[in-house]
């Protein structure tokens, strides 16, 4: 991978990168598009990183599909797809790790300890490996964006970070590789988070100054499902991730949900003088 | 600088990088010309770091001579001396550290907590924005490069860690710039660490295989100094940096002591079958 991408730099060629963990769903292909768009050459990598998984969580069932993930790619126009195992990428002594302290701290940062220092360590790794000219990520996980982005600045990477907007099913859903872990009865209800952001906006929209509201609002729609229980949900700041004192002209509505086993994310972000509409 | 490195890279040029924090001595100037050497275009940066001080330590009375190190650079061949300002490097809200794990928890790691999480993130940082193919290192500060050595592995970075070997006095003493806080009675002391390390050298001619035997020795040595006090003396492992239980064919002598209130630190590296000469 290495050559392959040093050559191509050589040649003048700039390399657009989209980091997946596979199970590719349109808000992966949305990436590899824009990608596809803005570069030369593109590359996927496909890797369920090991160390942004805590020891309860999904690792061993994260679902995977090479050979479909592997069509998609080539039908999105990539040109390389990245698959390096768990024992290339970390070796029996590997001990350094990236920890990007603030914005890894709240929000995801509470409920799952290490995941981000475990998302900054590999995406540093992949940029130092694939050397691309700009980075693609999912607007759906915006902490992650922040953590990557404030990597990129306090490092001085010479990657460009683009966000890309959140892909949702017809019925407003965020598309992940994790919703394949919900019933169909689970599938219904996980259509809160978005319907709870939904409350969220007109809040904003009607010029609501007052985070308390929202968070009551929005709990208030997750707590109508039987199998949804909240793990936050947030005021923040879309800069610092710290909870909102007063919503002012810009604000991140951010909520994390079991819906039975599978826990969800999404976020909205606000912009616009509240209550000057 | 990153326009400067980058520009030579694309010509195809070689860069070797010589991290200093200034106030050069015969020790930077043996790395200066190591580079000169081996590669087309030669960088020194001097940056006195101050996320690798602990809070009691010496960052605001750490010797500075930057028209000095200047005229050094030029008559040692360095092409390009960079010199960024602690804001350009540390913006206000930086927040990103790399942490090199097990290598950086013994020795000096305790003493100096913090210390190596402050060495290898500047140390990524120069690397990213100088672009080096080769960087070069002292051995005297044998923790530091492993800790460096550790990083570029983990991190899959394309930079050739050079160590070369400590400059001394011709008392023995090696140089370092924190030989220049010492009294001319402190200087006679410390002439302490090298002879100590020369006792471990006569032991492990002799095939000794026990640890405590050596630092017995060692200890004892400083111990003749009035002004010394040793904050740690150990045998390690050369690569792990744990300490040994006991002497095999490889073998690191090392030692940090305060000289009055100026710690130096020293290490002197066994190799071929002890016991078997």
């Amino acid at each position: 991978m290495k050559e392959w991408s040093r050559t191509r730099r050589a040649e003048g060629h700039n390399i657009g990168l989209v980091p997946t963990m596979g199970y590719l769903h349109e808000g992966h292909l949305s990436l590899m598009h824009r990608a596809r768009f803005e570069n030369q050459r593109v590359v996927a990598s496909i890797f369920v990183n090991p160390t942004q998984f805590g020891r309860n969580e999904d690792l061993s069932t994260y679902p995977r599909d090479l050979v479909s993930d592997s069509i998609k790619c080539r039908q999105a126009g990539v040109d390389a797809i990245f698959v390096p195992g768990a024992d290339d990428v970390y070796g029996p002594q590997f001990q350094t790790y990236v920890e990007v302290e603030q914005v890894s701290s709240p929000l995801c940062g509470k409920s799952r300890p290490g995941h981000f220092r475990g998302v900054a360590t590999v995406v540093l790794k992949l940029f130092n490996v694939v050397c691309p000219t700009s980075a693609y990520f999912g607007a759906k996980d915006y902490q992650q964006l922040q953590v990557i982005r404030t990597m990129v600045r306090d490092l001085d990477l010479d990657v460009n970070v683009v966000d890309c907007p959140t892909v949702r099913e017809p019925d407003g859903l965020a598309m992940s590789s994790r919703n394949s872990y919900l019933s169909s009865r689970e599938r219904e209800q996980a259509v809160c988070l978005y319907q709870a952001l939904h409350i969220a906006g007109e809040l904003f929209g009607s010029g609501e100054k007052e985070p308390r509201k929202y968070i009551t609002a929005m709990s208030g729609r997750i707590d109508k499902e039987p199998d949804a229980k909240s793990d936050y949900i947030s005021l923040v700041h879309p800069e610092t991730l710290e909870d909102l004192k007063q919503v002012d002209d810009r604000c991140l509505a951010v909520l994390a949900v079991r819906i039975g086993k599978t826990r969800l994310i999404d976020n909205r972000l606000f912009q616009g003088r509240a209550g000057h509409a």
